[in-house]
Formats: structure tokens, C-alpha cells, sequence
């Protein structure tokens, strides 16, 4: 079977490689050899002597020899390929997430696809789908914020392709992840700005139905509890991802009567877009609105003020996230094999939230 | 011949479904017809009625089968990949023409592999070597800055794989190229410096020896040339890709006895550098030091003070970079069939150059 195996292989390489410069037909004829000894030889069969492997593999050098990627993903079975599936790319976090990602993938000798699923849920399963049929050895992915259903992800893990979750994971599935500490750096953000004299913290967020929203809103809620000031329902100000219309969104909340005097963005570009808005209505940051934002924005200290930022490990998540998946790829059989990794964000106070 | 061909692809089918779990033996057994028709009715083959191949098809919607894309690969010489090669991603340009690039390859229901080369030569040559033996259908890249000989893009052309290069393109190799017009808006930059007052201008770039650093400093030069100013070499500043060395740089150069009253950032992460060391060495912007940047920052006019940049229409660079490559793509034939097009940067005015 094998054997046969072999000489099919040989006849598939032997007809694409007559599309390519450099074949096997022209390295047997440089070496002498026959063609199915060469094949044998690059493919490190036991048939073929030491030295002979040498003198393939040193003509194959010489001739820039480069086996088709798809014949050998075949006979492999095996892609050498991640996939890295994420909501959106012009992003501090994820751009450095995906920095992270590159450096463990390029060391691994790995090729990275990488995915923008723009926050739509069909996007996000139809590109799963597409991942489900040997394309890729594992995948990175960070749920889009229309999730519902995550069918589609158990579906992949069923076919025995590995997964690892970041940053936005899925609660109803049993899955390795690697997030940060969103519940105690809400709790913290949360209660700086209590520190800081507010007393009506708007809490900004985009996908509200995300566990990573659900949890940053606990921590948010346990401080205000702590603090004894009640919850109020009309502070949770659920944005998209439009900067037009989120601006629309917080002008409003910031013309109410009675507007907040801080803002805890648990999305970046939710902070920025508060920034413009309180330049277009005058009001003063941070003597009239204090604003803490997670945000992994390089020009953070320079802003007109500095803004206070929880700063995730962006680069670390996205580091740990890819080295954990290859261990899971070289693993193989994952049988209930979990891990569950959990980062620490940092709270950088600036010039937004000073009393 | 390809009626054996045929029979090998199936072949390599039957032995890789085995490991699937949706496989073409289950198909057969499912409608009731051998594997082969089955397999025939799948690649459209005439010999198979298109009642069959309806049926075959339904059923292969229904139970999910997914063809293995190795297989496919090899069947159809085609990857339906492309690849993007950058030096960074943890950059607002770069990670705008991924945006727009990944706009285009889903509607064309591609795939994006992308590769950093962290401005290294050597990274750019294995990536492109990888690229050679059929991994993907067509490649779009920037150069990094380090890169002295283009032999490793040209060997890769000469194997027929399209290549489109934006921004940072080669000058002594025949290809298409997306680009926007450099020397003008470097000269417009200069100028408005000028205007605003400035009478030394330092010119910061990171890769000296690129064509666009090069048409940048031109354009500088041809400004200073209008205004009889004289060109000072020691005004001309090779910064390099790591901001603290970066800030030394600056620093140096911010702390001479005669110092610049102008900067001219040739890249955005220069210009985000410059008003770190300026707070540090409290040197005030605008009154005592101008600046413009080339930059895609979204919080550019939120700076202290609000930062003047020529803006590059980034998203717009990826999304006609990917068009391009995909017309040549479905060429083929590409003798000599070049495309340049230059797309227009806009200057916008904001307080970091006000007089």
C-alpha cells in the first residue's frame, strides 16, 4: 500500500514539476540517478544509502530544488501552515497580537492566513468552514462580536484541528484560551476614577453580548458596589463599529442634562472617539469628564491630555497564544488536553483622570 | 493521460478521506453510485449526467463534504492564496492596506498569508524563496529597508507567480507598482515648513537607501532649492526601527548648539518619537520647533499639539495593489504587461506647524 503510495506521489510531483524550472526529471539527470531513487532520496526512504541522500540533497541545494507545497501538504498531511482569525486589523491590539503571533510562527517555520471578520458573524463561519478541510494545522481566533453560536467553532474542533481562543473567548465551550485579568483591571479602572471624585461613570462598550464585555461590565459593577453608588442601566452605552455614529451615540450621552463626569471606555477607539466629541462640545478632560480607556496606543502620553490607559500585554497574548497552539499541534492526540492562560494588564494613570 | 491523472487524483483522494470524516466513500455509499462517478461528478467531468452531478452536489452540501485543498491545489496548479510581505504590521499604514487588501482577496474568496521581515534582508529573501515553488497564486509586497539587490524578486517573477509592489518598490526592476507621489507631497511639506517660517529643516528617515526615501529627500531638496536655502547634509537624520535608540537619535540632534527649527518626518513613528524628546527637553511645538510627518495616525489632530501630516491614502493602496494583482492573476499570460499607478497623498494642516 505504502509502496504504491509512493510511486503515486512520484507521478503527481513528476507532472507539476513539469510546470516549475527545476524538476526531478532535471535534478536525476544532473545526478545520474533515476527519478524515483531521487524522490526516495529527498523524501529520506530507507532505501537509499547515506551518501547518496547527501549528493541529492547537496544538487538539490545547488539547483534551488523547491518541492511543490501542495504535494507535500498531501503526502504529509500536514499544511505547515496557522490561521489567524480576528475581528479587525487597523487595531493597536491586534496588529501587536499579530506581531506576537509572526515571531513564534516564523521561528516554528510556519506560514500565518490571517482572517478579518469585521465583526460579522456569517464572515467568521464561513471562514471556519473553510479552515475545517486540512488547510491549516490550528487556528488563533478572537471571536467577532456578533457570536451567538459558536456551532461552527466545535464543529472545527471535532475534525481535531486545534484552537486557541484570545482575548474574546467563548463561555460555552470547552476550549484553551489565553485572556487578561478583564475583571479585576475593570474593577481597578473603575474604581481610580471613584478615587478621582466621579461619581456617574458612563461604561462604554461595543459587542455587549462578548463574555470579555460581560466581564469588564462585573468588574465595573462590583466597584460601583463597593463604593456604594447604585448601578444605573442608562451609563451601559452600547456603541458599533462606526467612528461616525459612535460619535453620534456619545454626543448625545454628552449633552444629557445630567451627563457623566467619567468615562470608562473598555474599547480604544471608543476613548478617541470621547476625545473628539468633548473637543467639538468644550468640555473639559479631565477638570469637567475624567476617561480611562483599554488601549495599547503608542501616542496615549502625547494626547491633549495624556490619557490613563489599561494596557494589555498585546504582544505577549498574541506570543503565548501561538507557542501554546504549537505545543497542541505537536501534541496530536488533544484528548481533553486544556489550558487556560491568563495575563496581567497594566493601569497607567495619565493626565485624563487627574482630580 | 488524463484519464489516468484522473484516477491518481482519486486516488490520492480516497487515501487522505480516509482521515476525514466526511469522505467521498461515504458520498458513494450515500447516493448509491461507485467513488469514481462520484469523484467525476465533483470535477464537473462530461462523462456524468447533470441530474448526477446535482445530486452528488446536494448531497455533498449536506453532509458537509469538503475537498481537501492540497488536493485541490494540486488538481487545479492554483493556491487561491496570495501572499503580503511587509516590514511591520504594528503600523497604522501597513495595517490599513491589509484592510484593504483583505477587502479585495474575500470577494475574490481568497486567501492572505502575510509575512514581517522586520526590515531584514535575509527574512525578505526566505520568504520570497518560499514563495517560489507554488504556495501562492500571486504576491504583493514592500520592501524592507535593508534590501540591496532585488535578485530574489526578480528569480521569483522569472517563475511566472504576478508581483505587485506598493509603497516601497525597487527602482531597477521591471514591474508594477502602486505608489503615491512622493516627491510632490515632500516637496509641499517642505514648502509649507517653509512658509511657516522654518529656515533649518531636518529630515528624518529611517531606510536611506529606498527609492521613496530617496524621491522624499528629492522633493525636500527641490523645495529648499526654490527657497535658496542650501542643502546641509547634517540635517538629512537615518534614524533606525527601534524607538528608544530612535529618541537618543533625536535627542542629539535636538540638544546642538544650532538647532533645527523644522522636522520633516519621512515616517510617522519618527514624528511620535520627536514629541517625546521634545517634552523631555521641553522644547515647545510650534513656537520653537515645527513639525510634519508622513502618518495614518487616527489620533493625529488629538496630539499636543495636533500633529500637520501628509496623509497616504492607505486602504486605498491595499485595495488597488490586491486588484491589480488579481487582473494579472487572471492573465496568466503576463509578457511584459506592466501597471503603475500613483495615487495622491493630502496634506492637512493642524497646530504642530502653526506660525
Amino acid at each position: 500500500m505504502f509502496y504504491y503510495l509512493h510511486y503515486c506521489f512520484l507521478f503527481i510531483e513528476l507532472i507539476f514539476s513539469f510546470m516549475s524550472e527545476i524538476n526531478l526529471k532535471k535534478l536525476s539527470e544532473e545526478l545520474g540517478l533515476s527519478i524515483s531513487s531521487v524522490s526516495k532520496a529527498l523524501h529520506d526512504s530507507y532505501e537509499i544509502s547515506t551518501e547518496t541522500k547527501k549528493r541529492v540533497l547537496a544538487m538539490a541545494e545547488k539547483l534551488n530544488y523547491q518541492p511543490n507545497p501542495f504535494a507535500r501538504g498531501l503526502r504529509k498531511n500536514k499544511s505547515n501552515t496557522i490561521a489567524v482569525v480576528i475581528p479587525e486589523i487597523a487595531n493597536n491590539f491586534f496588529s501587536l497580537v499579530i506581531d506576537g503571533i509572526q515571531l513564534v510562527a516564523q521561528q516554528k517555520e510556519y506560514h500565518v492566513l490571517t482572517y478579518l471578520t469585521h465583526e460579522d458573524y456569517i464572515n467568521e463561519v464561513s471562514t471556519i468552514n473553510h479552515l475545517q478541510c486540512g488547510r491549516v494545522d490550528g487556528v488563533l481566533i478572537s471571536l467577532c462580536g456578533e457570536t451567538a453560536s459558536v456551532d461552527h467553532l466545535i464543529n472545527l474542533q471535532h475534525t481535531g484541528v486545534p484552537i486557541i481562543f484570545f482575548d474574546r473567548i467563548p463561555e460555552t465551550m470547552e476550549c484553551s484560551t489565553v485572556t487578561t485579568d478583564d475583571y479585576e483591571s475593570s474593577f481597578k479602572a473603575t474604581e481610580h476614577l471613584m478615587l478621582a471624585g466621579c461619581k456617574k461613570i458612563a461604561f462604554l462598550c461595543v459587542s455587549r453580548f462578548l463574555s470579555i464585555t460581560q466581564k469588564r461590565m462585573l468588574g465595573y459593577q462590583a466597584a460601583l458596589q463597593k463604593y456604594k453608588i447604585a448601578f444605573d442601566p442608562k451609563l451601559i452605552i452600547q456603541c458599533n463599529n462606526d467612528n461616525i455614529s459612535n460619535q453620534a451615540i456619545l454626543k448625545k450621552l454628552l449633552s444629557r442634562k445630567v451627563r457623566p463626569d467619567g468615562i470608562f471606555a473598555s474599547v480604544e477607539k471608543l476613548a478617541i472617539s470621547t476625545y473628539y466629541v468633548c473637543n467639538d462640545l468644550k468640555i473639559k478632560i479631565p477638570q469637567q469628564l475624567k476617561i480611562i480607556s483599554f488601549s495599547n496606543l503608542r501616542t496615549a502620553s502625547l494626547l491633549s491630555p495624556s490619557l490613563t490607559t489599561i494596557t494589555q500585554p498585546a504582544f505577549e497574548i498574541g506570543k503565548e497564544s501561538a507557542e501554546l497552539l504549537f505545543r497542541m499541534i505537536k501534541k496530536k492526540n488533544l484528548g481533553g488536553y486544556m489550558n487556560k492562560i491568563v495575563l496581567q494588564s497594566s493601569l497607567i494613570e495619565r493626565n485624563s483622570t487627574v482630580k
